[in-house]
C-alpha cells in the first residue's frame, strides 16, 4: 500500500470547501480523465439510496464519462428532491469548470444522513478544486484525503500489467470507517485505469470484483445508503493498433489486477474500521456453495459477541459456532471444525482440549487474526474480512453527529 | 414486577452447586409441580442447539411432566455425546430425588458454550436442591436467582384471572442479559400456571405467545444455542366439575394473561441487557404484513450504529431510516415517516426542521425511549424491544470467559 503507480491521463484535486468544520480537513475532491472514458459502477442494495447514487445509476454505464466530484462530511441521503437537485448541480458546476457536459460527470457523497448539502460552500469549492486539477505533481494524495470521514488513513492500491513495451496501470482508492455492511460495494471506492475497456465489459468486471471483495467485508453489518464503486477506463495506455485478440488477453489480466486492487482496498477498510484493534479474516470452506459459505461468514462477522470477544482476546469460540448456527445454512454440529490461527478448537462437533491461554495469546499478540471454519458438505468457500468491536467504536458512534 | 402471585401446587429451589466460581451466587435451580402436569415449549431456531434443548424437544409436549432442573454458568452446548449424557443424567438425579421417572423432568442450561458440565458439583447439587423443595415459604426467589448469568436482576411477572369463587394464576420467570437474538424464545423463560390445559393446547399458546414477545426482542441479534421457553400447567386451580365450555373461555383468558406475562419478561430482558442504559421500543406500522413490520423493526434493533447513537443521546436518525432500507422490505423513501418519542423527524421522505437539541434531550432524559416508523403501505405492524450499546456491553463481553 506504500507505493503505487498512477494510470496515465487522469488528474486529481482535493480541497477544504467547508463541509467539515475543521479547516485542516479536506472535504471535496475531483477525479478527472483527460479524455472521455468508459465508466461503470456498483451500488448499495439499500432501498434508501443517497441522491448521488441515484444520479450515478441513471448515467452508468457510460462511454464518454469524464470524472467524478465527491464531497465528504454530508451523505446527501434522505434529502428528497432538494438533494437530487443539489447532486445534479454538483456535476454541472464541475463539468462547466473543466469544459464538458454535466451528464459526463458522476457524483458521490459520504457523511451524515438527513441534512441538506451546504451548497453555498460546495459550489465555490468545486470551482476552486477544478483550478487545481492541472497541478504538477498530480494532487492524488489530496483527493485520497478529501474522500475520508472517520478513516484514520488513506486507502490506495495499484497494479501494473506489462504489455510488450508498455504497461497498463490500474489504481484504486477508497474510504470506509463505519456503516460497512456489504451489499454491493461499500462506501466509496474508485478504480481507474489507462486500459481501454468497453463500458459493458467494465460493468461486468466491476460487478464480479465487488462480489468477492467489497461484498465480503463488514464492520457492523449496517448497509450504507451511499455505497458506491466506480470504475474508469480511459485507454491512455493503449496503442492504436491494438488487435481484438490482444485486448481480450489484457482484459482477463486486467480483471485479475482490478480484483486484487479491490481486495486490497476492502481489507484496508476492515482494518481501518472505527476503533478497530484487530483485522479478522474469516475463512469458511466445505459448504454446498460459495453463497452458503458467505452467509455463514457474514453472520459470524456481524456478531457483536464475536467482535467483543476478539477485542478482549477472549477465545470464547462458542460464539463463532453459534453464529454459524443461526445463519440459515443447514448443517449438523459434527459437520463442523474450527481453528483460531493454527489452533484447532472444535473438531467434528467435539471441543478440543486446547489451552485457553494459547488461544488468548494468539489474539493478544496478533493484530491480524484468522478464524477458519471447515464443513464437510461440499466445495463452497468464502474469505470474509471484518474487525473487532471495542470501546473506541462506541465512543466514535455515540458522538458522531452532535 | 414488584409483587407477584404464585400458582398453586408448585415448589421451588435454588442453590450454589459450584458451577459459578463465586460461592455467593446461586447456579442450580429446580421447579417442581406437585402432580403430573401438561408441559410444552418453544426453542431456539439455531442449528447448533445445546444438549438440554435436544432433551426438551424429545420430551415435549408432555401430559405427565413434573418439572425442570436448571443450571447457570455453563451452557452445555457444543459438548457432543458427553453433553447429552450429562443432561439426561441431570434429569435422572432430579427425578430420583423427588420420586418420579427421568422422562418426566426437563432440563435447561445457560452460560459459557463449549465446556463439559462439572458433573461432580452438579450431581450433589441437584440432590441438595431437591431437599429444599419442601421449604416454606416457597424458595421461589432462590430459583429466580439461580437461573441468572450476567443479569443484574431477577425477571418475574404474574397475572390472576378470577373465575367464579376461585382464580387461576399464571407466573413467569426468565433470564436474559446477552446473546439475545430472537428466533424462538430467548435464553430461559418458564411460565407455570395452576390452570388445566391440555399439552397440545399449551404448545399452541407457547408458540403464539413467543411470537409476539420473546421473538420481538434483541440485544445484539446473536441467536443463542440454548433459548428455551417452557410452559407448565398443573390444573391445581381447577374444580373437578369444570365443563368444556368453561374451560374454553378460561383458555382464551389464559392465553391473553400468559402472553402479557411473556411480554413483561421480554421487555425486562431487553431493559436489563448487558450494559444497557436505554430500553428502546420500536413501533413499526403501515407495512403489508406483520412479518414485514417485524423484519424492519429487527433490522433497526440489531444495528450497532442505531444502538450507539441512542447510547450517546445522538439523534442521528439517518441510521434508523437506512437500517429499514436494508431490511429486505420493499418501500420508497416517500412511504416513510419517523418519530423519536413525539418528535417528528422525517415526514414522507422529507427531513423535518426539528431541533437536534430537543431530540438529544429526549434521549438524555428518558431511560425508556420510543422510536416509531410509519409506512403507508398496509395494516402490518410490530412492537419490538431492544437496548442501546455502550462501553459496559463491550467490557462485559470482552471479558466473559477469561
Amino acid at each position: 500500500m506504500e507505493t503505487f503507480v498512477l494510470p496515465r491521463g487522469y488528474r486529481f484535486a482535493g480541497i477544504h470547501a467547508g463541509i467539515k468544520p475543521d479547516a485542516n480537513r479536506l472535504d471535496l475532491g475531483v477525479l478527472l480523465s483527460e479524455v472521455g472514458c468508459s465508466s461503470a459502477g456498483a451500488f448499495t442494495q439499500n432501498r434508501v439510496t443517497a441522491a448521488p447514487v441515484k444520479i450515478c445509476r441513471e448515467r452508468l454505464p457510460a462511454g464518454d464519462a469524464r470524472g467524478v466530484v465527491i464531497c465528504s462530511g454530508n451523505a446527501n441521503a434522505c434529502t428528497g428532491e432538494q438533494g437530487l437537485e443539489d447532486a445534479r448541480r454538483m456535476t454541472a458546476i464541475a463539468a462547466e469548470a473543466v469544459g464538458c457536459k454535466a451528464e459526463q460527470f458522476l457524483v458521490c457523497s459520504t457523511g451524515v444522513i438527513g441534512r441538506q448539502l451546504p451548497m453555498r460552500e460546495i459550489e465555490p469549492g468545486i470551482r476552486s478544486a477544478a483550478r487545481k486539477l492541472a497541478a504538477s505533481p498530480p494532487a492524488f494524495d489530496d483527493l485520497a484525503h478529501a474522500i475520508l470521514t472517520t478513516d484514520t488513513k488513506i486507502k490506495v492500491s495499484s497494479r501494473s500489467i506489462s504489455r510488450g513495451d508498455r504497461d497498463i496501470r490500474v489504481t484504486g482508492l477508497a474510504k470506509g470507517a463505519a456503516m460497512i455492511g456489504p451489499n454491493l460495494a461499500t462506501m466509496l471506492a474508485f478504480v481507474f485505469t489507462d486500459a481501454a475497456i468497453a463500458p459493458n465489459d467494465l460493468a461486468g468486471i466491476a460487478k464480479r470484483a465487488a462480489a468477492s471483495t467489497f461484498n465480503c467485508i463488514s464492520v457492523e453489518g449496517h448497509t450504507s445508503t451511499n455505497d458506491t464503486l466506480l470504475f474508469f477506463a480511459n485507454g491512455a495506455a493503449e496503442t492504436r493498433s491494438a488487435t481484438a485478440s490482444r485486448l481480450n488477453i489484457a482484459r482477463e489480466q486486467f480483471e485479475r489486477a482490478a480484483t486484487e486492487v479491490c481486495a486490497d482496498l476492502a481489507r484496508a477498510i476492515a482494518a481501518d474500521a472505527e476503533g478497530a484493534t484487530h483485522l479478522i479474516t474469516i475463512e469458511v470452506e466445505g459448504l454446498r456453495s460459495d453463497t452458503e459459505a458467505r452467509q455463514v461468514a457474514k453472520m459470524i462477522a456481524d456478531s457483536a459477541l464475536v467482535k467483543t470477544a476478539i477485542f478482549g482476546a477472549d477465545p470464547n469460540w462458542g460464539r463463532f459456532v453459534s453464529a454459524a448456527g443461526y445463519s440459515g445454512v443447514a448443517f449438523e454440529e459434527h459437520n463442523l471444525s474450527l481453528w483460531l490461527g493454527d489452533l484447532l478448537l472444535y473438531k467434528s462437533g467435539i471441543p478440543q482440549p486446547i489451552g485457553a491461554e494459547a488461544a488468548s495469546a494468539y489474539l493478544k499478540n496478533n493484530r491480524e487474526v484468522q478464524l477458519r471454519i471447515r464443513f464437510n458438505l461440499g466445495p463452497g468457500r468464502c474469505t470474509f474480512w471484518t474487525c473487532d468491536l471495542g470501546y473506541e467504536y462506541v465512543r466514535l458512534n455515540a458522538e458522531y453527529t452532535t
